[in-house]
């Protein structure tokens, strides 16, 4: 398949060198020129602009931070093909995409490394990529060509709306970068700076992502991240009064066997193989389009993903 | 040297296969018997007392959790050696010790598992050692025992007041704990478990500590961990008001970007190499006990350590 990359970051590149890795036929393209430079050196086709790299191919990825996607959408305004993104946040991109051939992604996949020389087409091997389905607006035929399309890379692909993906995000992905900045903080004298251990470094890891990146994931879904983290405030508020308490050991230990247990038990573990037939029996103006949706939609709420897709149907996988 | 071991934890038995690798003789003891028996099937001496482990050793390292220690301290009360212990928190050990042959001791180490079964005699190596000097109350030739031995383990042995050790490790070490807790308490729902990623996945490794360490951690040294977590919710509730601006990205940033900076730049490098004299020119009545302690406290508080010590001196490196 023919298949555009917009944005050469750590996402964009690893995906770049996947694709080609795959056997499809890629081109690329980077608002960085010397991103563009790096990208050409390591053997790939690499347009001039966005619209010359999406010229021709069937799929175009928008690997570009979320406060860029309007411009590159507005520039890609005349493009046929099927365009999706990677963003961290899927709701305001759900709005910009109104009315667009556009189904929304999120790789579950990074490191605190950045830019096209950190990629690695292994990045997305065993991750989750979520990608939306709204019961109304999704074409799944467009759904299925990136589910395949990932799937084929080794993602687990997940569907679900881009409403509970933000909310679920803001819990287990922003907020820990949020904490992560809060912990990092605390290393500003030499002596903390050189107590600091395990705890720390693993605690702190994402605080060293750019900055930019952060505050445009956090900022992209403030609504949910505010809520989250304040309902993260209220449990440590609580653990202040435990500490504060004669005997503050035996306070902590219920919520802290909780979370332990939590932790543990994570990640869940493949369990029940399952399959969904495709395409479904299909009416004349496909009044079953949102039937399968909801089909979908029960696969992701319940933490399950898709494995493969073939011309009959998807493989799946729960917990 | 003759070195016994009390309490065959991760820790205790990572030092009892540690030090017999470095060819001392050394004794163990547990309270479990399946432990005693799992360090008696490794090859090692295990006494059937804490008081039967310690006989005719010149050093006794007591390893066990902050809870359990006044009773083996009075259990081996007559005791003529030299007794450390490994607890995270060393302002109630100072106290627990008061007029006894102690000098407290915090390896900074460990992994979110636990028991002999764990243990790994490389745990050590590179790891910052707190060895506690109060200038009025440490005995400091003591203290150059156990730096002796700790650093030969590959420790960096690091001195400094229990007060100061305690304040440092609420912020860097116990405050970790907590926060991972909270956002274990995350991944209740299946579409979160599976949504969790690295960010989820570092942020919260240490929430599967045994819930019962990390709250005898942090109820041992429950103010400064209770100061610690206000300021940490502090800069989370400020954090939260950012998300609720007009443009919360840009406001997000500085305090993102600060943080960033700090964890780049961690851990310190070893940088500047030094040397302190040992013993001191020592008039009768050692009247210099103070001003070497004060020496070693310099180094402590500039975040160096001692990384060798011989006859004739202390080896250091500043950051």
């Amino acid at each position: 398949m023919r298949i555009a990359v917009v944005g050469l970051g750590l996402i964009g590149g690893s995906l770049l060198r996947a694709f080609a890795a795959a056997g499809h036929e890629v081109t690329g393209f980077d608002v960085d020129p010397a991103t563009r430079d790096l990208a050409r050196a390591a053997g790939f086709r690499v347009g001039d602009s966005a619209a010359a790299a999406v010229a021709g191919t069937a799929v175009a990825v928008l690997a570009v931070p979320l406060p860029h996607l309007p411009a590159v959408l507005a520039e890609l305004v005349d493009y046929p093909g099927l365009l999706t993104d990677v963003t961290s946040v899927k709701g305001p991109v759900r709005d910009l995409t109104e009315g667009r051939r556009f189904v929304g992604g999120h790789p579950m996949a990074g490191t605190e490394s950045s830019g096209f020389a950190a990629a690695d087409p292994e990045l997305f091997t065993g991750c989750v990529w979520v990608l939306c389905v709204e019961p109304h607006g999704t074409d799944l035929d467009d759904w299925m060509v990136l589910a395949r399309l990932y799937t084929a890379l080794g993602a687990r692909v997940l569907p679900i709306t881009a409403a509970e993906h933000d909310n679920a995000v803001a819990s287990i992905s922003h907020v820990p970068h949020l904490l992560a900045a809060a912990l990092a903080m605390k290393v500003g004298s030499p002596l903390n700076a050189a107590l600091a251990a395990g705890s720390f470094r693993d605690g702190t890891r994402v605080a060293a992502t750019r900055a930019e990146l952060i505050a445009a994931m956090c900022g992209g879904n403030a609504n949910e991240v505010g809520n989250e983290l304040r309902h993260v405030i209220n449990d440590l508020e609580a653990l202040v009064r435990d500490l504060e308490l004669p005997d503050p050991a035996t306070a902590l230990l219920p919520y802290l066997g909780r979370a332990g247990e939590l932790r543990r038990t994570w990640p869940p573990q493949p369990g029940v193989p399952g399959r969904i037939p495709w395409p479904p029996e299909a009416p004349p103006g496909r009044p079953w389009l949102a039937a399968p949706a909801h089909t979908l939609l029960e696969l992701g709420r319940a933490g399950g993903w898709v494995t493969s897709v073939d011309d009959v149907g998807l493989a799946t996988m729960r917990p």
